[in-house]
């Protein structure tokens, strides 16, 4: 609800979101990073900790960056294009994951719960609503439609869907950060989503459908064949398009579009966003070509053994934090980068200095 | 103390650890690795965390692998070669940095409060014994000398000072597996100790110098080239030594000889021992030299820039958990993969699989 007590539209909140992100507040980034090199060790000795602590501090605008209330959003929808036969599994698999989201046993429930992650749920359009009696995590319904339609044959969704779902991603992100999240890890679920994200990285960067599009949940030989011509197909089908809107709705996802919202507010609100996987990055290559800027707010967790995962990362100029050959998307590989964000910022705030030590002259310049 | 109410000596205690130290469990390995295909994702979509779950089982021979009591242990000492100028710092650094670890202001103190990990910290022979008032940690006496001598004028220590320090090794190893430590990580403090760790590494692997030698702390240039040179210089001095014994005696340090027995122990009682950088790998080096099982015990915590590091982890068989760019040491990037491991652990014991789903055969063979 605005102050005059009407709801703004889709297009108003996110047309708001966009005017508020703002660059990386580089003063604090260089500050953070002058105070890592004062601390009691050789300079930059502390690797990709030392870059991680220093960025946190530029996107939250502060020299004592936090990450004392990180959040991962998993938002979930059905693909039409399952019908093509790309995955190797159902699309009623999306559902069922729904239920082990909320029962806190998929992978990302159990890391999320190591690390002392709050997880948010949200379905913006599984084929068939999921009865969710109880669990650990409730399923929050932000349905816009009843999955996409298949993309071969047509617009996933129409661009009023697309921006309902994006807006509903805003809105999920203010859920969390209003409720004080200091960092936001992205998670999805879709069966079928790695085809789709395929097709939004081959034409959001026009790159060649074979270069981004890989096995998914494990599709190989002829079968990764089929796949690599259902995202040419796609993407001949809709022609050439440029506006990532229209990108968005021709080949993308509703939960796809959703958590591009949320990496837009993160970005308007100055919360770092954690990338997970293929498909959590294309949601992220939307926001970038939507507002580049967005790409500032962003911290790549994990690289995917997907061959477009990289390629994306390129695109946005992010190393990720993890190397573990992890593909399982849900926001699992997000969950288990945060405690290294985490100690990150301890770093910075809680370790000694040469200036503690009255020493501080006696850092190498080496 | 023994049943009897003597002390074993050092060569004792080292005989009966050696003939403790068995191979990976294989079937509980296994059996794990068999628990996580029955999980509900694509199979090994988990990437390097299903394996380390997997090597966690084979360690402590068991389904059910636990990091419940992780522990880092930073064994701390001079070096007489730090005359001849291959560091940046002047030795007295060493003993100064252990008044951090007893702080815990120490980057590994840091990070191990982040993640609830247990410091012990220990002096093997600082040149002089520091004065610690107060602090969180206290530093434990296991002095053998105070520093080793310079290697290029002859041992850096006689072999049975470094069966003391190995001992000591085994000892601190003991406290920590009886006060119920599951996972111990390799840490070490000693301004000279990469100098050491390549002239080990060097000559255990049968390298050359300049392979395995690099900046450390923050040496480059004409002063990189005159550490290589040192090196070089070191073991032309000892000659063709193969014995790991006469090895670590002649050009290791008495922190080096305490952490090979640590990870001698550990694999003798089965607790998982975690590397770090490239010092404590010298450390485990000199232990798989002397007992090649020894090596079914480690787990690689972190690939350190520095350049005999890939070398020594290859040489073991290990691949790292982490890849940050980290050479700090301290037991830094093993404190910083424990929560790693422990999530390997929880995600083994605690995700959902298909069967409880009533679906085991629905888990495609891709």
């Amino acid at each position: 609800m605005s102050a005059e007590g009407t709801t703004p539209s889709p297009r108003e909140l996110i047309e708001q979101t966009l005017q508020q992100i703002r660059p990386l507040d580089h003063e604090a980034g260089a500050a953070a990073a002058g105070a890592m090199d004062g601390k009691v060790k050789p300079l930059g000795s502390l690797g990709q900790l030392e870059t991680l602590a220093a960025r946190l501090a530029g996107i939250q605008a502060t020299t004592e960056p936090h990450v004392e209330a990180p959040a991962v959003v998993i938002c979930a929808g059905d693909h039409g294009i399952t019908a093509t036969g790309v995955s190797a599994y159902p699309q009623e698999v999306t559902a069922l994951m729904l239920g082990g989201f909320a029962a806190g046993t998929a992978a990302v429930g159990v890391l999320a719960r190591e690390a002392g992650i709050r997880l948010l749920v949200a379905d913006l359009g599984v084929i068939q609503a999921p009865v969710i009696e109880s669990g650990q995590n409730v399923v929050l319904d932000r349905r816009v439609r009843a999955g996409t339609a298949n993309s071969l044959e047509g617009p996933a969704m129409t661009l009023a869907q697309a921006q309902q779902a994006v807006a509903h991603g805003v809105g999920l992100a203010d859920l969390l950060i209003d409720d004080g999240a200091d960092l936001i890890g992205l998670g999805e679920m879709g069966i079928g989503n790695t085809t789709a994200a395929s097709a939004l990285t081959a034409s959001l960067l026009d790159r060649d459908p074979a270069r981004v599009t890989g096995p998914g949940t494990g599709v190989t030989g002829e079968a990764l064949t089929a796949k690599i011509a259902a995202v040419d197909a796609v993407l001949r089908r809709h022609g050439d398009l440029d506006d990532p809107w229209q990108i968005l709705a021709a080949v993308g996802g509703l939960e796809i579009a959703a958590l591009t919202g949320v990496v837009l507010r993160c970005a308007a609100r100055r919360v770092p966003v954690l990338l997970d996987g293929f498909v959590a990055t294309a949601a992220a290559l939307v926001a970038w070509r939507i507002e580049p800027r967005s790409a500032d707010a962003m911290i790549a967790a994990t690289l995917s053994p997907e061959p477009g995962h990289a390629v994306q990362l390129e695109a946005l100029g992010l190393e990720p934090v993890l190397r573990l050959g992890m593909r399982l998307g849900e926001g699992s590989g997000a969950a288990l980068a945060v405690p290294i964000l985490r100690s990150a910022a301890a770093v910075l705030r809680d370790m000694g200095s040469f200036a503690d030590l009255g020493l501080a002259d006696e850092k190498p310049t080496a």
